[in-house]
């Protein structure tokens, strides 16, 4: 058979991704920075992101060394390969590479999308849509490239069967998650605090516009965007889509083991090439964006839309071909299976939008109800989040059992099993597949509010600030979409990497006969620990912006007493200073969450045995994926029920009502930007540590 | 053996119960009702208490009515015995008539605690603990007496054998179960919109302080104490307390089939006897509460600890013969169930408090989180009830492991794990059963909240209303250990009913071949549809709050405007349409949660079959106990928090920082008071519904 070429096209999708990006980042860097004071604002965000990320790096490495040594003991003492701790580092190498080039090209694309706006609302959207498509098609360059040099590394030098080869590659995944739950939860906390602080002593208090020069949190809560919604959103999605990947290939080799008559290499290559078609289909994509001069959100939409909806159809027609050919008719239930998940993917993107944004309904009553006050805003809202859970859960759940029953058509039981596994690990694969042009679609939205930022700070014409807030505003919708397919695919491939758990304990002790029943009392306490942890870790990254946020309001209020002439605009704020704290107090609080997320699984397991662990899992993924829905659009709704209200409804800008919708958006903050994001990493995070260290716990444990 | 004379003991016990229920009542009632003042007041709660009563029975009629036709249809078409539509209306009936005692007589108590504080602090802690008294044991009485009336029908009369005594008895928890979600949730809408509305018009924007009598909805305030926290709780307790018994002596028939040696008889009569000893120990509980003259809140706990310690000694002392006689000493291990359900409870209404009560720390640092304003002291008190989480869940999940395996040592694996669940739902015995006296300390609350209001109302003097405060802020502790106990049982008892579940389908279709393992997809969709479920329960009574409060809001402002000289005193707001409107408001709202809970099972049985249907009641169980304690411990301390700044802690009464807290409180208000104990109710009605509906599930079902 051919198909064991298929690496070869997966490596060229994977350069083709790389050279696309760098032909893009060439687009937006030959536009002009503007006027000095707009060179001089960008650098002291630059600078600043820059700061932040080298000290986050130190950490991290930290981390990863220790990390590191405790692998290779582990190897040293026969419980893993001695691949394992390589691919764990290159993991996080790139992962943590994703989030730096992204945040590099973003910090030097907002003045060039500023000073582009001068000109055009088309331009200025060319360079930030621009800025944002190299980092998605950083990611997906990466990812693949990541994917295919280990396999060939693995099989054309060490000439590890593909069993062992999809084996050492789920632990790369644990790398990635690693560093993006690093970068997520340090960039979350960073920007809300920045965003948190700035706001409330600045415009609550000091009664000063946002983004205003006079305010010493500005240059940080710029920053923060950067190094929050940029760097850890590269990050984290550079670990979703390798997940995806690894689990895919890892359970289809698994299942097509069931299966004489087809290759199981077939079964590693459907992932890959639809991802390299991916990149294709994306590209294409990518080219159709451009735009009129009409600040309409629904033209802006439109223009960004018609990009992403070709790539998905170019996917979801190209992917027959590659399963019947590679696969055969009979397992054409894995087509549809991808298709499920595109589709799956596309709808909770919708449902988030119709939840979040303010041309519907929810978040139309959401801002009525600043009417009776800040508590009934509040409360609304949490039920709006809340409530919003079901179409998504519904639409995941369908996915589920269409991907299983339809995968599984006509089979014997085992292969039944691990076949409908496998189709439930390639509709994340589907859902992922267009990530290059979503990923970019959702990375401009930083990039634009950077623009408006400096833009404010530079004084530059109104009409320049109103394009970039077209621009943002549009941002908000297509990360809500983002975030949605997010979510969604990371539930998926949360289940996959749980079916590649179970799989790794079945082989490591086949006479154990675990015992997954729910009624199974180690299952039943996994779950609810597993359940727990969601709202424990939702609890901590809350409770770390709550804190940061606090000292930057009382750094903020320090020197507005200290520094005399900052509101008379004739000193300059310490912004250097105030970059430092969210810089410290990140760094600080981003530790103890991701410790939890690599030791619960390894103490619970210990505890409670593999049985137990599943169950953790499982509770967590539900728990997790629910909490995450909820709090993103609860967070969403009430920052565009805010934004609403300004806009001259119900008051308008500076009313009682709008007070009450500003402290729904804080509160909103860290729920959209920090705990929820977060514990989409988690969940499968959770896994991989686990995988990881099944060995350990299948040989020692309590319960179970 | 002599162990079928055991139902004697437990007739005996309800009579008991009953007995001393008349005592308290009678000895509350020996008190003055005070002044015309006072008793006018209390005309004007009692009326509209009934008022709410009589239209929310109508309503439950209609659904009662409709329910009994369905059941009656299925009995004739031979899906079940023609005993399940009757014993789910004694359920029904009793579990409303539990309500409507002590509704009864806690507004009959409310004027004569205020009138006995005038005299002395012991005086009015005496009425009102005799009030709660008098609800904990007509709960706990007629709980037994509900039991062992269908228990002598059914052996005596129609002659059943112990299986399908069991069997029929599960289904009477339906009713109770139904009937305590409307009064649950009807309840607490009620009493958080009039609360939230008079304190919204009423505070913040007129100004006047809390009971003020100038207030529109100052007595439907106070009624929806009554229907709510009295009526309400009442009902909710006893579907708790009768479904733990059932669900013990169903399992223990089950693990006692297995034991040639016992007669399983005797396993029914170990909870039944638990319970009636249960009695006699509150009884000599209650009987030690009396205090000094000191408001201090340390000498009033101490004073409640002394019976609740007393109570709970007793029981953990005469569980072991019992046990012992009863099983034989192989099975002592379910005493040692016992003991862990019965330390559970206590240990998990500590963390309540510890998380609540504004003498420790995460309370009075919630408090000083509104130094920084609204939206901090909101995220804080999210991030602290879901932080509070943690320890509750590892409680019960150490009660369950430590249950499970003590149980069933040394018997052979089904056996094992039959006795494991048995001793699963004899921890939640053990948990409830000082339930007489640990219900009387909740239940004594709202009697001196109420005091409180009439004290105010009638102008009493100010050391009146001290007194009445000492009392009620000591009922906000009590109530945060009862709520501890009614989640940790209610988590316990629903997984107690999932194994009687899983043992009917069981029975039901033997070649069935249950598949309960998580990677079954149905039952991870189960667990995913069903964890969601608890969230939307949440948000729809939430949002039933908002709106049922927003309908007060606009009425209190209207007669503020309308009526003149409220303001002034010199004339009369209009009470009776403020507790009317609450009225059909909340009977409105509670209609949907109702049909949800009974529905959802069905039609997602029908959709995913019993083991879908099994996933999905550990999903609801899972997140239902989570969302139940974190949304109670959030809204706890907030309440608290606000008390500790207004007792003069950053600012005080009236600061800039006092009207955040109250924005805090407010929020909580549906945390605490509606959604987090519906929730309760409703991770087991969904397991009985589960049962009764069975038959139909297993017949006809489309995947799984």
């Amino acid at each position: 058979m051919t198909n064991q070429y298929f690496i070869i096209f997966s490596a060229l999708g994977s350069i083709c991704a790389l050279l696309f990006a760098v032909f893009m980042a060439r687009r937006a860097l030959s536009f002009s920075e503007g006027t000095d004071r707009m060179k001089k604002i960008a650098s002291f965000i630059r600078q600043g992101a820059n700061a932040y990320l080298r000290r986050q790096y130190s950490v991290v490495l930290v981390f990863f060394g220790c990390m590191f040594a405790v692998l290779c003991l582990m190897a040293a003492l026969g419980f893993l390969t001695w691949f394992v701790p390589f691919a764990f580092i290159t993991g996080g190498f790139f992962s943590g590479l994703s989030g730096f080039v992204g945040m590099k090209i973003a910090t030097a694309s907002n003045s060039r999308t500023a000073n582009a706006c001068r000109e055009s609302l088309n331009s200025g959207l060319q360079v930030a849509f621009s800025a944002g498509t190299v980092m998605g098609f950083t990611v997906v360059g990466l990812g693949l490239l990541d994917i295919s040099g280990w396999y060939l590394l693995l099989k054309y030098v060490f000439g590890l069967p593909l069993n062992d080869i999809t084996a050492a590659m789920l632990t790369f995944g644990m790398g990635a998650s690693s560093m993006a739950l690093f970068a997520r939860v340090g960039g979350g906390i960073f920007t809300k605090a920045a965003d948190v602080g700035a706001d409330l002593v600045g415009k609550v208090e000091a009664g000063i516009p946002e983004d205003d020069p006079r305010n010493p949190a500005a240059i940080a809560d710029n920053v923060g965007d950067n190094v929050g919604d940029v760097a850890g959103m590269g990050a984290d999605l550079y670990e979703s889509y390798v997940g995806s990947l690894i689990s895919s290939c890892s359970l289809g080799v698994i299942a097509f083991g069931y299966i004489e008559s087809v290759d199981n290499l077939s079964a590693f290559a459907v992932p890959m090439l639809i991802a390299a078609v991916g990149v294709v289909a994306s590209i294409i994509g990518s080219l159709l964006v451009r735009t009129g001069e009409s600040t309409d959100q629904m033209n802006l939409l439109r223009a960004l839309r018609r990009g992403t909806n070709t790539s998905a159809v170019i996917i979801a027609v190209a992917a027959f071909p590659i399963v019947w050919f590679l696969l055969g008719s009979s397992y054409i239930g894995l087509y549809v299976a991808i298709l499920a998940g595109l589709f799956s993917g596309v709808l909770i993107g919708r449902f988030t939008e119709y939840y979040t944004s303010d041309t519907y309904v929810p978040t139309q009553n959401l801002a009525a109800s600043s009417v009776t006050g800040t508590a009934t805003l509040v409360i609304d809202g949490l039920s709006l989040g809340m409530r919003s859970t079901m179409l998504p859960v519904l639409t995941v759940s369908g996915c589920i059992l269409i991907a299983y029953y339809v995968s599984g058509l006509g089979l014997e039981e085992a292969a039944r099993n691990a076949m409908g596994l496998y189709g439930i690990a390639l509709a994340a694969v589907g859902m992922l597949s267009t990530l290059g042009i979503t990923l970019a679609t959702d990375a401009y939205g930083p990039v634009a509010d950077n623009a408006g930022g400096i833009a404010q700070m530079s004084g530059l014409d109104p009409v320049v600030r109103e394009r970039t807030d077209a621009l943002d505003s549009l941002g908000n919708t297509t990360a809500a979409t983002g975030k949605g397919f997010a979510i969604g695919s990371a539930a998926l491939t949360a289940l996959a990497l749980i079916a590649s758990y179970v799989e790794k304990v079945e082989t490591l002790a086949p006479e154990m006969a675990l015992d997954m029943s729910v009624m199974n009392p180690v299952v039943l306490v996994g779950i609810f620990v597993g359940a727990c942890l969601a709202f424990i870790f939702a609890a901590i990254t809350m409770g770390s912006v709550g804190k940061a946020a606090h000292s930057v309001v009382l750094e903020v209020r320090r020197q507005f007493k200290e520094i005399p002439g900052i509101i008379e605009g004739t000193a300059d704020a310490d912004f250097a200073r105030c970059v430092d704290l969210c810089t410290r107090a990140s760094l600080k609080e981003m530790v103890v969450p991701t410790l939890i997320a690599v030791g619960v699984p390894i103490v619970g397991g210990l505890l409670l045995g593999p049985a137990g662990v599943i169950g953790l899992l499982c509770g967590a993924t539900a728990s997790g994926f629910l909490l995450a829905v909820f709090m993103s659009n609860s967070g969403g709704s009430w920052d565009n029920a805010k934004k609403y209200v300004e806009s001259g409804h119900y008051g308008g800008k500076g009313s009682k009502n709008d007070k009450s919708a500003i402290v729904g958006d804080t509160i909103g903050d860290p729920f959209k930007d920090t705990s929820g994001p977060a514990i989409n990493i988690l969940i499968k995070l959770l896994s991989m540590v686990s995988i990881v260290f099944a060995t350990v716990v299948v040989n020692f444990h309590i319960f179970g």
